[in-house]
């Protein structure tokens, strides 16, 4: 009998529902709903640019309709197909996602409008103070080491930290918290209840400081001096968590009458977005998987010998695949970054219009150079606070010539990862790229293979994050014994290639190095580069392109 | 009976004549017409943003077009009104803007297309290294003490020693070149050929490094010395100048006849727009004039203790009024720089749009700072390479808010050339700013008076560049006895202020030092500031804004 498992992927504006053929990864059908609330599902504050919540029902809401929508258009789409086939499902969402929830498991926002009371999307800066003060106050802990040695404002602490400190009714109305990688397969198995809720080991390592080396979530003794009510919090939250071939369990009598689907069906552990498109993307030891979307997530796996990595996200067991530390990098704003420049600064000029112009700029030719950090700088500099930089304008440069700019200022900004991580001795043999701007932009996925002077390949899912669940759901759902087997079985990378280009590297090189002066100068390093002759090297650069 | 007077203003993409009343002032009558060569009047070549030319003809024809459809219009609206009541005309034009001539004055660009034939406009930079050879080579000889310290690209000898250089043709078929503002009143009075035409002191002292203290213009030594073609032409070029309260002679009859004048009116020398702009805006010891236009020129007048100012484009003996220094200085992109942000930068958005939106802004509140470089900086920093920058972008950032931070760059660049000067003991006493962005931008001068802590008083006519033609033309044709007498009767400000606001000039205080580190980390200065706290700063006073 054939098998089929569903991952429901949960992204920034919207959740993913896919349903895939066991044995091959096929994807059979699949359905998108926007969340309703908010800007494109986000909640905003006019006055406070920092500000980002998400309404929890959307999530329900968004599961029903796209699970009984994937299930519709299954049975129209695959001749023989009945629910009973479905073995699992595998959840993925954005993290550190955190929301306050009340005994039950009942998160607040859906019957509070405060935003304090709204999950807090991984994309909210508001908590920069607090996390300043994790990140100093941990300073002989060890519980930043997995993390890059900083802490960051869009993670967990800070963000309950700063709503305990500016919406104290809200923070006292929460008996818990849970990360929203968590609160998905709890709302499917009905297992809401804090105490019962299956946490994934994902969140929890990269964002909570969770690591069993220091018994679990940091000590009562350091969350009190943070704050007491953050001390107290601790009891209410969890002490073990699983990786997401585990299962939490199966779904309860409720949601399969309300989905269509028979209560047999497994639910793995959850975990978060980026991780799960690694495995969708067939992520093994020396492979580096870019998850590129609104922002890039970079994920890797090593062995037991991987050291920590100044400035890298996190190194956490068993995060991406049990048995191995799954390593985390990122950058803050990727395609949000395009999207700012073509919806804000061109005022609304298409992402085709302006592609179209960009490809026929070579590298160097615009002048121009730009910090990718309008949504400040996750790795390596790890400093939410910092902001974006364009430099070299004329009065006759155009909108493509900046699009494109940014698009190499992201290129850039990959490079300073990948260098990083392997200065530490990790190797990077192949570089895997999925998600929304390796789907469509070939322009940037040129890009990068000149600026990173690597090959770029291209997930053959073009939603790897939805069959990274999957193939947590057929794993527990015993399709597979195994993610490794899953892995073999369900993904691959297309045929098509990019392939860096001689004459653009060696411009890139160039530019690469103005951009570090950049970076330098403005970013946290030691390093004090002398700027004078930055305007003019660009123009050197730009007269040699033209 | 009546007298009138004319002035003729040559702008950068279009010339005006204004008829005014010489007893009072009164703007009777005034024409426009657009230069119909190239993009707005420019040539240009989109492989080199460098490159900006003009067609001579399209001046000629745009003597005849405004000077008819001026007298025309005044004959209409003027009663009494007779053409033998016009006693002079004075003119005005961009500079440094030099063009080959032939043996009789004759434009070369009338009959041949080479881009090199033509009016090399005020803002062509292909002449940089060129600039930067004779600002290396006279560094033993007295010719840059009175412009700076460094002669620019933008100036004289750089332009036609780029031409000998890369346009060898063109340059041997010139017989001789001349300034822009001496060709008009040559070809108004019929004196074209080299040896007759009258050489104004403006363009000639601020952009030609002639002064009577060297014997006029460079030696040929030192021009051979950069060009033996260069030392040649010296004898072909001029050895006297005249300041615009002088005569050029009066109408030849060709033109008068061709413009429906007679032949008895007075043409002043010619002077460069921003200088002309000056006196019609009441300039003496004391007043800053700032004419404001795609660029801004600030003049000053000073008396012989005036010192040697580094940085300022020139101090030269009458080129504003005679019997006095006058000192220039400028920023090479202010309304260029606010069209490209809205014409380029924010695809076509409207300037009314955009400033309606950038005046519901806070001083601050958009976490935004820009360098006002994209067409280099003129003063202090004397450098035609230095590019734009814009830094402290979000993914909220918009097009509004960048052009209001576009103007605030032009303010702290307004603020510099203030503090040099006055660093340098010439005290000002008030700030009159005239041109198309003081008539035109309430935000503009509201941010200025800020920037600068100082009231902002705004000259009375719209079209002071021309007025001050005018009045030449009243002082030449004897309507007045000199320009005292016509500033006197002639000129003067608005009754509507703009004064600072404590509250914004404290925050503006703020942004000026964060503007003044990336002044001296990216211009030529010895300074080398670290950065590194830059972008908190701005968002330290964009929270007090918010």
């Amino acid at each position: 009998m054939k098998q089929y498992s569903m991952g429901l992927d949960f992204g920034t504006n919207s959740v993913r529902c896919l349903l895939v053929d066991c044995a091959n990864g096929r994807e059979v059908a699949t359905s998108v709903f926007n969340y309703p609330s908010g800007d494109h599902g986000v909640i905003l504050d006019p006055k406070d640019p920092n500000l980002a919540r998400q309404h929890p029902g959307d999530y329900f809401q968004g599961i029903r309709e796209t699970v009984r929508s994937t299930l519709a258009e299954t049975q129209r789409v695959e001749p023989g197909f009945d629910v009973g086939m479905v073995v699992g499902i595998g959840t993925d969402t954005t993290g550190s996602s955190p929301l306050p929830i009340d005994a039950k498991g009942t998160p607040l926002g859906l019957t509070n409008s405060d935003p304090a009371a709204q999950c807090w999307l991984w994309k909210d800066h508001t908590a920069h103070a607090e996390a300043a003060e994790i990140t100093e106050k941990a300073w002989n802990e060890p519980y930043l080491s997995k993390c890059g040695g900083t802490y960051s404002s869009e993670w967990f602490w800070s963000k309950i930290l700063h709503c305990a400190r500016t919406a104290p009714d809200v923070f006292s109305r929460a008996h818990s918290w849970c990360e929203l990688q968590d609160l998905i397969p709890a709302y499917l198995t009905g297992h809401m209840a804090p105490e019962t809720m299956a946490r994934g080991v994902c969140a929890a390592g990269h964002k909570g400081m969770f690591n069993s080396d220091w018994g679990g979530l940091p000590s009562e003794e350091f969350l009190s001096a943070l704050d007491p009510r953050l001390g107290a919090l601790r009891s209410r939250l969890y002490g073990q968590t699983l990786t997401s071939d585990q299962s939490a369990g199966t779904l309860s009598a409720e949601r399969a009458a309300e989905l269509g689907l028979p209560t047999s069906v497994k639910v793995a552990v959850g975990a978060m977005d980026a991780h799960l498109g690694a495995v969708g993307s067939g992520v093994k030891p020396g492979t580096l998987v870019k998850i590129m979307g609104t922002s890039t997530c970079d994920i890797m796996v090593g062995d037991s010998s991987t050291p920590d990595i100044p400035g890298v996200c996190g190194i956490v067991n068993g995060s991406v695949l049990s048995g191995m530390l799954g390593i985390e990098a990122g950058q803050s704003a990727v395609g949000d970054l395009f999207n700012w420049a073509a919806g804000k600064l061109a005022a609304g000029q298409s992402h085709d219009d302006l592609t179209a112009d960009a490809l026929k700029l070579a590298p160097g030719e615009s002048g121009l150079l730009a910090l990718d950090w309008n949504n400040g700088n996750r790795t390596i500099l790890v400093d939410q606070r910092l902001s974006g930089l364009l430099i070299g304008q004329t009065l006759y440069s155009t909108p493509a010539e900046i699009y494109r700019t940014l698009i190499e200022a992201t290129a850039f900004g990959a490079l300073t990862i990948i260098r990083r991580i392997e200065e530490y001795g990790v190797e990077i043999d192949e570089i895997v790229c999925c998600g929304g701007i390796a789907e469509k932009s070939a322009l940037a996925m040129q890009i990068y293979a000149d600026v990173c002077n690597r090959p770029i390949k291209i997930s053959r899912s073009a939603q790897t994050c939805a069959l990274g669940s999957a193939m947590m759901g057929a794993v527990v759902g015993g399709a597979h014994p195994n993610v490794a087997a899953a892995t073999a079985a369900m993904t691959g990378v297309k045929d098509s290639v990019f392939i860096p280009k001689p004459s653009s590297v060696a411009t890139y090189s160039r530019l690469y190095a103005l951009y570090m002066d950049l970076h330098d100068a403005f970013g946290k390093t030691s390093r004090n580069p002398d700027l004078h002759g930055l305007m003019k090297e660009l123009l050197a650069i730009r007269d040699g392109a033209r």
